[in-house]
């Protein structure tokens, strides 16, 4: 099986030291010459391209790692070199914009919408590392032009790569729920960095709990500007219901109200018992 | 030099594991007795007891490592019991009310006020861990009764321990600071818990990010209880400050305003880049 990964960067050169490992050939496309070079030297690729054009038709299943609007623009350019029955897929975050983007005409071609819920405060090829991957969370988005053959597929190479877990959920609900895992603890972050009143310096009166909460405040903007933005329905309403649970906080503080304050902690302590890690 | 740990949970095992290699006489006392004699029997103290009374007298420098309000009670009970010179110290994450809680006629020891600033989710000694305090902060509160003597005294004690910062603060601005980097960041970790729309199964949705957000979610009610509601002045200011930062990302996302969310998130990059780890 020839497997094409359009874009090397932390998700792309992942899935192709992972991959490559099963037997696949593997052809890596990406503008940069330089991340195409470190590919086929550390051999992470059978072959590379900085312009894929002509390898495309040859190719069985093609994973788009680009950022959303660059995987719809892709896909669009390329509809007409794919190759018949081969399977697209993509990488992205945010599901109803791609999904709405490929309403095109019945092709050869099959599309299998997936977000691997894996990813690093760095980025590029040199940073990629399969092993972010492992046991992690994977998603199947069916599309208009899904069959549960090339779903399947998908799903055998997701835990070939060393995903943990794939579910199978709409693009909508997709939305809706890494709204609330991903994009609304991605604000958060950087809301708490921003509101820092720096008044002494901060890094000589923290733990380990302000680390984690803040690691992901060192955002790649460029992607997570399309991210906010093409998924603000669901990120504000989740925006929304995390600030009234903080006033219920709050709220329980001014009103000396140690009873609400302590229910509050329970609900939180038990949820979050219920979760690995 | 004899070493008093009063309490014997996470922070108190911890202090008895690593001071004991020092050749320090450690003597623990703990109200539960399967805590002592755990302790005994994994070397972590020279001598235990469930009720110190008659040792205290005779020990040079006393952690006690208890919830604040118990802290305050165990050093106005023994006030008259501990020996001339010797040099009292907690661990607590407020530092106003103990201060102000002990601001007693000047006996003949002296009180350092301190705050190792490392923890755990889990309780009790056979989670205690030396390794928690590696690197961490540790934060001296000068009190009206601490001398520059017995000050360094604990500093050296802390570095014994195992951290890797000390510094020097009036209990006014710990509580302030320590309002944002700790106490906001566990309102938050619960908050974000909290409102779990819970549409799906959140577990099969999540990635690292939303595990080190939520992490401390799982809170020892009772102890923070305690230091939410007796720092609630600060905790209340920083809670406000953070969602005005959230709002001001919500707006910029319903004004389509992407420059002023990529400066949102410019700083928040840059600002938790100059954080190690």
């Amino acid at each position: 099986m020839k497997i094409g990964i359009i874009g090397l960067g932390i998700i792309g050169g992942g899935y192709a030291k992972a991959l490559i490992k099963y037997g696949y050939e593997i052809y890596g496309i990406d503008k940069n010459t330089d991340t195409i070079e470190y590919a086929l030297k550390e051999n992470l690729i059978t072959k590379g391209y900085t312009d894929g054009s002509d390898i495309i038709s040859n190719l069985d299943v093609i994973f788009v790692c680009l950022y959303p609007k660059d995987t719809v623009d892709f896909i669009r350019k390329n509809q007409n070199r794919f190759k018949k029955n081969s399977v697209i897929s993509d990488v992205s975050g945010i599901k109803r914009y791609i999904s709405n983007s490929l309403i095109y005409e019945k092709e050869d071609y099959e599309i299998v919408l997936s977000h691997p819920i894996a990813g690093s405060e760095l980025s590029g090829i040199k940073n990629s590392n399969e092993a972010i991957f492992h046991n992690s969370n994977f998603v199947i988005c069916p599309h208009k032009y899904s069959t549960e053959e090339n779903m399947k597929l998908i799903e055998i190479l997701a835990y070939q790569i060393g995903f943990g877990n794939v579910s199978y959920i709409s693009d909508l609900e997709h939305d809706k729920i890494l709204g609330y895992t991903s994009h609304l603890t991605h604000a958060i972050a950087m809301a708490l960095v921003n509101s820092d009143p720096q008044e002494s310096k901060t890094e000589m009166f923290i733990g380990d709990s302000y680390k984690d909460l803040t690691r992901i405040a060192n955002i790649n903007e460029d992607l997570w500007i399309e991210l906010f933005e093409k998924n603000k329905d669901n990120l504000i309403k989740h925006i929304d219901n995390f600030i009234n649970e903080l006033d219920m906080i709050k709220l329980s503080l001014r009103n000396k109200d140690s009873d609400t304050l302590k229910s509050i902690m329970n609900k939180s302590s038990n949820q979050r018992c219920d979760i690995d890690g």
